[in-house]
């Protein structure tokens, strides 16, 4: 029998239902094993499910999880190796010359893929509070937000989209003006919001340790709203968003399950391609989302993973003209029995 | 010689001047190589400092920086074990046979462990910003502070501390009231304050890159103040506040080049052990503090460190009483040629 050896954090929750920043987590038959230091031991022991027993470790986290590798008689041991640092799997491994450990890659989010109904409740909480804090945050910059820079408009989202401190981020919320919105990963600058605008916003939130993850690009004026219809005064952008969102509906109506999924992949590209911006797709079209906001499946051209009923990933396929504008419309959504249904 | 491989933002910021979440950096000879992927090149390329080259990678940044290596005719490399994960270091090496790979660990954290004068500028400049935050956080709380709960503050004190939103953080503010004080890492609870209550607040602010680190424990009242001087109405919390300020002033009159950074941490123990509360000193005496928030040197029993001038560290001794409270006094100090200067 094989034991299993977490260490990431999200790992560490979805086995036992808690999670620290110093913890090994060993799981072998029915049983789980939390193995963290004297600051930590307090709260696991009231938080862990049943069948995990929190280890306090005296004198490393590594010499603890071997005494109870051998305790165990433990044989073989699958690993991740792109969790473990290399310092901490040879203080855990050099001395075990009896076992054999095995490397999975990704191993806690392979075995995360596919949600069970209460991981699909969790998650389509998270979406509806993120859907919320977005149009509360569209409502206030409607209001308010024409004159504010887009470090300030960043800073703004963080107080909307944590519903003021109740829930985390699933990550650094993206305000993009413009040309700004060209670049995938721009960091909020000076520039200041006018009435006529395109604001991409792509923001998430963390409920309940459930990521939500969206995009909306929007136009900006007396009329601007959340939602995936928008007009754009000016003819080229309206085009393009046009594209953008037949692209993205495409691939969610070719989702089901048995689906390849670089298949969603091909028929949002395919979308893009056709209306001549095949060069300015420059990323993947999703990637599932859970208690990670980047999980398994990749949804891209090299992905190898079939898609399967009760898998939650985003469509958010883009187009990024450099210097111009960018257009990026993401949603998330579940695999169903004979679809898909967007959260 | 030697090349030198890292890829911690921090180590990646240090070594070129830019960092992202997606690089490795390669040092050798007089030149370093800045080895990332599409999305980061063009900033990089702009931020990078003189003789660093800007490499982008097309197929993962492992084979970019295998191809470098080879070309460079590289024999010997240093790496730390504790940044690289498992995956990407074997990615790196597995194919460079001819190279021999010497594990470091604490690499650039042991480079940077002396400040230069522009380093030392720099974290003055964040203590300042950190202690002005602090005072009008304090004043904050006097006024309109009373009455909310321990999320409502930590949710607060994100604002002063990044002066609504104009610095980073260092790391999530602590404020902890009464015994949720005494355990050193406790997150927020509903609990609210009260006049007359103890209220421990530890937080730093990161600003241009470099991060402050402070904590004080003020007497919650009318005339409350972030500064040292605290005057508690119950009397055991008084003796064990003096107990605590008497031992980190100990310590840092004990600090000098050429002292033993355990020497520190024992005169601060030996304080408190004196007054009767050995066993509620649950943690070291400080920890270095630079790009990251923790450090080298470290300031524990176990250190083997020798104190420097230009080192930076934390003094923060703690009595920690379990259900009833705990108290913690940081500062942060240079070592100066003949003694240490309290930034």
């Amino acid at each position: 029998m094989r034991a299993t050896l977490y260490i990431s954090e999200s790992a560490q929750k979805d086995i036992t239902n808690f999670q620290c920043d110093n913890a090994i987590v060993i799981k072998y038959l029915e049983k789980s094993y939390f193995i963290t230091d004297g600051r930590y031991t307090f709260e696991a022991k009231n938080s862990v499910k049943e069948n995990v027993f929190v280890i306090e470790a005296k004198d490393g986290l590594e010499k603890s999880a071997r005494l109870l590798l051998r305790e165990l008689g433990v044989k073989k041991a699958l690993y991740d190796p792109s969790k473990w640092s290399v310092f901490k799997f040879d203080s855990l491994s050099k001395k075990l010359k009896n076992i054999k450990f095995i490397p999975i890659l990704n191993l806690s989010q392979k075995e995360r893929i596919i949600k069970n109904s209460n991981e699909i409740k969790a998650l389509t909480k998270a979406v509806k509070i993120g859907e919320r804090a977005f149009e509360k945050f569209v409502e206030f910059i409607k209001n308010e937000g024409i004159g504010l820079s887009e470090k300030e408009l960043h800073y703004k989202a963080i107080d909307f989209f944590t519903s003021n401190g109740a829930h985390e981020l699933s990550f650094s919320p993206i305000v993009a003006i413009n040309e700004n919105a060209a670049k995938p990963h721009a960091l909020p600058t000076d520039l200041r919001l006018k009435e006529g605008d395109l604001l991409l916003i792509d923001a998430g939130v963390k409920v309940d340790g459930f990521c939500s993850d969206r995009t909306r690009t929007i136009a900006v004026g007396k009329n601007m709203n959340a939602s995936k219809i928008q007009k754009f005064s000016n003819q080229k952008i309206q085009k393009v968003y046009d594209t953008v969102l037949k692209a993205q509906e495409s691939a969610i109506k070719a989702v089901k399950p048995e689906v390849l999924a670089k298949q969603i992949d091909s028929v949002a590209r395919e979308v893009i391609a056709n209306a001549g911006y095949k060069d300015f797709f420059i990323h993947s079209t999703g990637h599932g989302v859970g208690r990670d906001i980047h999980e398994l499946p990749v949804i891209s051209k090299s992905s190898s993973s079939v898609l399967k009923e009760g898998m939650i990933f985003t469509v958010e396929p883009g187009i990024y003209l450099p210097n111009e504008f960018g257009i990026r419309i993401e949603d998330m959504l579940v695999v169903t029995k004979d679809g898909a249904r967007v959260l």
